[in-house]
């Protein structure tokens, strides 16, 4: 088969502290990548020139021709304005109106597209993961903060403000804990990495015997998910509970979605969940099922992410495809 | 113009009371009606041939012969197998796995299309109602229960085993009142109709003073949406909260519901919220701007539905003519 037919792209995940790229064809194998900083602290000018030397560098490790490469796609955290290619506002990037497809374009010479990296990430899943064979789809990704996606008839759902997918803030109790977002009770408050380390760090501080903290929990380093998961195996009594409670919420969450769409496949990443597995996914489906009308989740997967890393990669890889054919 | 261009249809709004049935053109024009009663406990026979005659009537009524009608569409409580055209059971009628679309067919003559009470209301405000023009369409239907529908792209949303849309059963507090579903802390636990009337029951009941019921809340009978209308206008003490407290649980589903579809209109049907309008809307819609991403409400608008009783049949007849076509 020649390189054309094959349909190479590169597929780039944007994270905030790395840049990932990899050369991907149309099986979904990573034929080349390599990984940098992202070093967004210095402006994004420095960082949108890392995302494409990051880009040839995986093409060279490919062995391939720069033209062998016919687009370019890319997760970005967001939000993003999609029909302009910027990156609007984030956080993580501390940049505001960051000209991504243009720029990247000016350096690569190729076609780019981008989407936020959830969408990505659960494209990815879609495609090659665990969601492989699903017209309807929903994705939750635990991380820092909890984002999503939502796949309705093979289509990524974008919304009006090309917004839609934010899973991590559906309000679980407006009477619940303070949000990053402002808000009380959000599913993040709740179930993410921050949220499970407060808990954790919370019931140090309260007394519980626990081996994950040295110092009753006044170190602010994060805690590390293999540390999660062995203190999860061996029973620790401050981690134990922080864990359950997030899956159980993730549980609730997914038993809305549930009742919402009624989906084919509910797919559940990010570094705890990959970390823990079915100790973690087992408890949000028993939760997610007994919440939900009988007919939503019937013969529905709620089930782990499998792609871990990589998921962002072949994600932006399928979004690329998308646009060229 | 010929009749055969104007497309005639008929749309049955099957109710667990009425029956409703309207011959529409392509306008959205009712050019001839009829209502019966439902008879659901004289068992599904009846009630289809009941169905029939209603549509019958409705054409005769319009003037046109049966040769005019090319397809009926029909809304009806569910859970329901599209494909089948069953009703899979629902509470309100008490039959199960009742054959609508077949039964309807051999007494009609013509090709019948069932779909939901709900998504068929929703179609409705989409193309004719409130939600005209919009691609993306979030619609609850506040009633004794709180039903919904999704539109994406110009799409209702069914999901993998057809139940999607349940809005009514997005969990707001896990730890909230139970609700009819078996679980705890559902919207329709906080919203609905009978939510309502309960709270202005307990109020009344621990001695709050009310003009509307006569003798401490103990007449288990409705009240009445334009005597709720009349209670919230006079600032009743026992009324008002629970209204408010309805708006407000509905804003933070709506908020959900901005997050995840970031939808370009919400549409809010149903009795309580029709007579009061935005009274009630305004509060919902304030509580679900201040609880989803500021993007996901810019430009969208939430909004009372406009059919009212007719939003049934009209999307009863958008249904038969998007199969038509």
């Amino acid at each position: 088969m020649g390189k054309e037919k094959r349909d190479l792209v590169i597929g780039i995940d944007l994270g905030g502290t790395k840049i990932y790229a990899a050369v991907i064809d149309r099986k979904g194998s990573i034929l080349g990548s390599e990984r940098k900083k992202t070093k967004a602290e210095l402006g994004f000018p420095v960082t949108v020139t890392r995302m494409a030397e990051c880009a040839r560098a995986a093409a060279a490790t490919a062995g391939l021709p720069w033209e062998a490469i016919r687009a370019i796609g890319v997760g970005s955290p967001g939000p993003l304005d999609l029909k302009k290619g910027l990156i609007i506002e984030t956080p993580n990037l501390a940049w505001k109106e960051a000209p991504l497809r243009k720029e990247l374009k000016k350096l690569l010479k190729k076609p780019v597209y981008v989407d936020n990296d959830c969408n990505v990430g659960l494209l990815g899943e879609y495609t090659f993961g665990a969601a492989r064979g699903a017209r309807d789809v929903v994705g939750f990704f635990v991380g820092t903060g909890i984002g999503g996606g939502v796949i309705i008839g093979g289509r990524l759902v974008h919304g009006f403000n090309e917004n839609a997918g934010e899973l991590g803030h559906i309000i679980l109790d407006p009477h619940g804990p303070a949000c990053g977002c402002g808000n009380q009770g959000c599913l993040e408050a709740f179930s993410s990495r921050l949220a499970i380390e407060r808990e954790i760090r919370r019931a140090i501080a309260a007394g519980t015997p626990s081996a994950v903290l040295d110092d009753a929990g006044a170190s602010a380093a994060p805690i590390r998910s293999r540390r999660l998961l062995e203190a999860y195996l061996a029973n620790d009594a401050a981690v134990v509970p922080a864990i359950n409670r997030s899956a159980e919420y993730l549980g609730y969450a997914t038993a809305a979605m549930l009742n919402i769409f009624n989906p084919e496949v509910v797919v559940i990443g990010g570094g705890v969940v990959e970390a823990l597995g079915d100790l973690y996914v087992n408890r949000t489906r028993e939760i997610a099922v007994k919440n939900c009308f009988a007919i939503a989740s019937r013969n529905v997967r709620i089930t782990a992410a499998s792609l871990k890393d990589d998921s962002g990669v072949l994600g932006a890889a399928v979004l690329a495809w998308s646009h060229l054919h």
